[in-house]
């Protein structure tokens, strides 16, 4: 009802019993305009609002989509994630029992990723001026003394190493939305990187720039780090690692995985010495066993990303033009 | 368009041109996953989505809003607000020239309020599936040390002092809505109340509690104060400032001014001692001329907030029940 979004009584209580209760923690037990915290250096603080479209899809729903996103843009400047803020935006008419299993999601994805959310926020608009739901969560994390992980910081020589396969999340929830059906399932990749991304830092000093490629895919994060760092980069199409089920949908609906996105993957520039430690030690953890060095950055034609094909050709690999793909995180 | 939304190039280019260009500022420049800042301390941290409708309306638009109602919740425990994230989701077919006008007083109110905006976020939902622009922020500020200002912290014997006239920003929005029209124009007070607040702090040691009557309106915010501190709050009508065209807005809604929102006022508990002081302060700055001290904390019957009304009779003041006003903020 928009009555739970008025800032009285129902909403009290839907903070109350959907929220609060949930998540509890004694920061946002407190229910002061701002959440109160210890925290002191250097400070990471990012934020995503979340309007995928279906708000339930393979592997995943809204709630841990926004959770694991605003983990992992913390997560890719050498972050570690400690504190979410959380703000919802309800269409009047959404079931409670939808709410609660967003909340229920985040509960899980956060306490996975060893993250409190300690403040939030919820407004109810009227049918048909959203669809749903839309989240935005902001995050705050600290980056360790001397850490300097960045998209501008890709040198010449670097290995690229890619943590995993490619356009799950994308095709999942198009799936989802199409109903198109796989005969074997696909999920979303949708994870919380801070622990693999803990795991590398700790077998390197020289992890020169991490990125996740979510919208515009991989294709558009490679593109931003040949653009930030005054580089070009060079991969090769066979090393990167595509899920045939995600291989077969892209052919079938005209789309390039390099463009799909993804929420549970990151790409990194290693310098060349330590790359193949970095790639075993990635190999290791749930959210890296599918890591592949796919390229090397390189100093010729700053901003441009060359592709070597399947077929031995080269090609330039540009940004993402246009939107294929609408909603999908 | 949708494509703008997408994280590929038209992305760029809004987040280039429209964003990055006019609220220029290093941090904001590197355009990494994170903004990474040094702070330290005690942080505040708080998040609101706003979506007002309509997005312009006298007195300010939902860019205005957007910021000062994150500065105000940072300021209502004592934070100086430092840092803001901006999250925008557009509903496609927004004019850039609407955009552009929202993100100028953005612009205009952090710089008032000398916040930087260091991180955002944009995407773009299909036409029909937002109402024009939502906008999240979230907000980070530090608590000198000592400091603790908190809806707890309400004691017997304080002084309730109200920083200007209720009802301003709702009817003031409702107006724009309806179509109504005053006599005189009537404009929202959506204001960052930062620098009001710094001038009470530095005036007393014994501001208790601080709170912005937004939603809800005062007597909301009263009964949240009331149950939070387990006190009880006396508040006597006459005392509580009301513009004329407000009241007279409010009897023709069949509205009462105490549930309509405000966006550039708070509500303070001040110890006794130093109630006059402190208000004599606030009447000197530009947020504060219309101060009153509006009622006192009271011991018996913790969490009920009453009113002695202008004919004499004292009736109990609930929270906002219902929503007769959504969108407002």
């Amino acid at each position: 009802m928009l009555a739970h979004g008025s800032g009285g009584k129902l909403a009290h209580d839907i903070i109350r019993n959907s929220f609060v209760s949930s998540l509890s923690n004694p920061v946002l037990a407190q229910l002061d305009d701002s959440a109160v915290i210890e925290a002191g250096g250097r400070l990471a603080f990012t934020t995503d609002s979340y309007v995928v479209q279906p708000i339930f899809f393979p592997g995943g729903d809204i709630g841990k989509l926004a959770v694991c996103g605003t983990i992992n843009d913390l997560t890719m400047v050498g972050a570690t994630p400690l504190y979410l803020s959380l703000a919802f935006i309800i269409e009047e008419g959404l079931p409670l029992n939808d709410l609660k299993k967003v909340v229920s999601s985040i509960k899980e994805a956060a306490k996975e990723a060893g993250v409190t959310v300690i403040t939030g926020d919820t407004k109810v608009v009227n049918r048909g001026t959203a669809d749903k739901l839309f989240i935005n969560t902001a995050g705050i994390g600290t980056v360790p003394a001397g850490l300097n992980v960045s998209g501008h910081n890709a040198r010449p020589g670097d290995r690229l190493i890619l943590s995993g396969t490619v356009g799950d999340h994308g095709i999942a929830v198009l799936s989802q939305r199409e109903g198109v059906n796989f005969a074997t399932e696909l999920n979303s990749d949708c994870a919380p990187l801070n622990g693999l991304v803990v795991e590398m830092l700790n077998t390197s000093d020289n992890i020169h720039c991490l990125r996740d490629p979510t919208r515009g895919g991989l294709a558009t994060t490679l593109n931003e780090i040949a653009e930030q760092s005054s580089v070009s980069l060079r991969i090769d199409e066979d090393k990167i690692p595509v899920r045939e089920e995600v291989a077969s949908a892209c052919e079938m609906l005209g789309l390039d995985p390099l463009y799909v996105a993804n929420e549970g993957k990151l790409i990194s520039a290693v310098a060349p010495e330590d790359a193949e430690k970095v790639l075993k030690q990635m190999k290791k953890h749930r959210y890296g066993r599918d890591a592949a060095i796919i390229g090397e950055v390189k100093e010729e034609n700053p901003g441009r990303v060359v592709m070597k094909t399947g077929l031995g050709t080269t090609r330039i690999i540009d940004m993402l033009v246009g939107e294929p793909l609408p909603r999908i995180c």
